[in-house]
């Protein structure tokens, strides 16, 4: 069983994941996987090589665990938090733990192994946020689970360790530290404003258009001020919304389209570059809680080192309207919008 | 002039560097860079290569910005702040920026591109130490510059961009959030047990034992509870001190001991791992402040992904109990400690 420590100078919550335990002498130096079709459990044909399914999209009259679908979802072999008894918690003098009690679940966002995210037919990307969408709602209804972090790690040095296209949920037993500071910040500017934060973000980005890369009906992507990435953006709702989960079919569907818009973009201006993808969405079962829920993308194309860790501050080498504008410049021809 | 920005949601200052500015086609995968004495700007006989020193111990008769010396500082060809002028902060809007004022040095440790620190002579070891307090001292005198951010970045993973062993260290203009975070809580603390937090952590540490690495009288080294990556180390003077800058010679000398004793093992554990060794200290000019300065040493032999960014939570697939058993097996013997 995983365990979760608190640091008790941060306050910051470690998962000793015991179920992907490494003695020191199991490291080797990080290094591009490439492992192809043919070794690839998440390939159509290796159904059994992941644990059973959760939810599948797939063909009528197919059985699962077997090749016919579009869109699978499976529990994560090696997972950070397993699902397993009642959350406790415990504190041993100066040192607080918690049970590591949650799920971690892999989607497969498609059965091609080469076809990126930006690549597949709209109605397929629609699927892959719907797979997203009803996990989301599946799971929340474990009153043990407190978050959902949502996220997609494209390319080994930004955490993939398998190329097959792929996004990942991680269920946590408690609400973690820095979504409780974003809220926090947004509830005092609520207090002083009287209105959202990142509604008005929008509306000062809608206004300037420096850093706008795209938009449609339901979704704005912008490169933020203070980009601390190269081509860093956030995808947000423009309608005020607290959580993931209430998204209806009509912003689905807008959001498939603007993520597939921009990491389209993304991938031709820096020649498919390392990512990640993360939501940040209001705490389960919460929907009523002040808070605006939107997808950072953060392209790893800088090393986050000694000044970042000591500081929390960042060194970002492209100011983020240069970056916008080269996003701009990208024509993505109807073809491969796809 | 690089520009400082806030993001108003996180309150987190981002550095635009403007010094390294990179348009997005300039970018290319990151590689692992070899660039072996010949080319190495650093190595002796290059020293036209770096911007002018701005100190040295080198021989008796040998002129600045030529062979002999076996510590070396420089300001950084590349600096991520500058001098320049008066500190200016301005809001436009729902942003704030300030000027990117301030220094980025490197400390370049001795002669010889292969001998990394755990290597040096003690004495040598020591050298580099007292390179790094010497320009602290220095630059605390700027009363522009409110925090040094000292670190050192190892191997190309972790930031380290050329291969020759060296350290390096920015002021800013401003203290950073991180460290106003870790005060605050640091002070929180002291005013609930009118103790500190650190002597207190150093103290249950040594009674457990299970968690340390290495003490000698002035400094105590051991993986914390809650440590974030394999092998994490935390290295703290046993006497509470707020400031590095106050270090005395026998501290800087005992320091140097217990640093090349964890890199040592370190690296014999790991196989050379990539790492970031990262000073926590008290705001320039503020020994008198409630803190207790420390370096943390954040092996990189995972990688910072999705989870980690949405949620500033990380998985640790090593107990720290585990990491510190490992580095305690490792026998150094008299040779290899110099």
């Amino acid at each position: 069983m995983p365990e979760l420590r608190q640091d008790p100078v941060s306050e910051r919550w470690v998962i000793i994941a015991t179920e992907r335990a490494k003695r020191p002498s199991d490291f080797k130096p990080p290094h591009k996987e490439k492992n192809g079709n043919a070794s690839c459990p998440f390939c159509p044909g290796h159904e059994k090589e992941t644990p059973p399914e959760v939810l599948a999209f797939r063909a009528a009259n197919t059985e699962p665990d077997t090749p016919g679908w579009q869109v699978r979802v499976v529990p994560n072999k090696f997972a950070a938090l397993v699902a397993g008894g009642e959350v406790a918690s415990e504190s041993k003098g100066m040192y607080r733990t918690m049970s590591g009690t949650g799920v971690h679940e892999v989607i497969i966002e498609g059965p091609d192994h080469d076809t990126f995210f930006p690549d597949l037919t709209p109605e397929h990307a629609v699927q892959v946020l719907k797979a997203w969408r009803q996990r989301y709602l599946q799971l929340e209804r474990d009153k043990r689970l407190q978050y959902i972090q949502l996220f997609k790690n494209h390319g080994p040095t930004a955490g993939a360790s398998l190329e097959h296209p792929h996004s990942q949920l991680i269920a946590t037993p408690l609400v973690p530290g820095a979504v409780n500071e974003e809220m926090a910040r947004i509830k005092a500017y609520w207090q002083e404003k009287e209105r959202c934060l990142f509604c008005d973000l929008m509306k000062t980005e809608l206004e300037t258009g420096a850093r706008v890369v795209a938009f449609n009906k339901e979704f704005l992507a912008f490169c933020p001020f203070a980009s601390r990435f190269p081509m860093e953006m956030w995808i947000m709702p423009r309608r005020h919304q607290a959580g993931f989960g209430t998204c209806n079919d009509e912003q689905l569907e807008q959001l498939a389209a603007i993520l597939q818009d921009i990491l389209g973009r993304l991938k031709q201006a820096v020649n498919d570059p390392p990512f990640n993808l993360v939501l940040h969405t209001a705490p389960l079962r919460r929907e009523d809680s002040i808070y605006h829920w939107h997808f950072e993308l953060l392209p790893r194309l800088t090393i986050v080192a000694g000044f970042e860790w000591g500081t929390d501050m960042y060194i970002n080498p492209t100011p983020p309207e240069i970056a916008a504008q080269s996003l701009n410049e990208i024509s993505v021809s109807p073809e491969e919008e796809g």
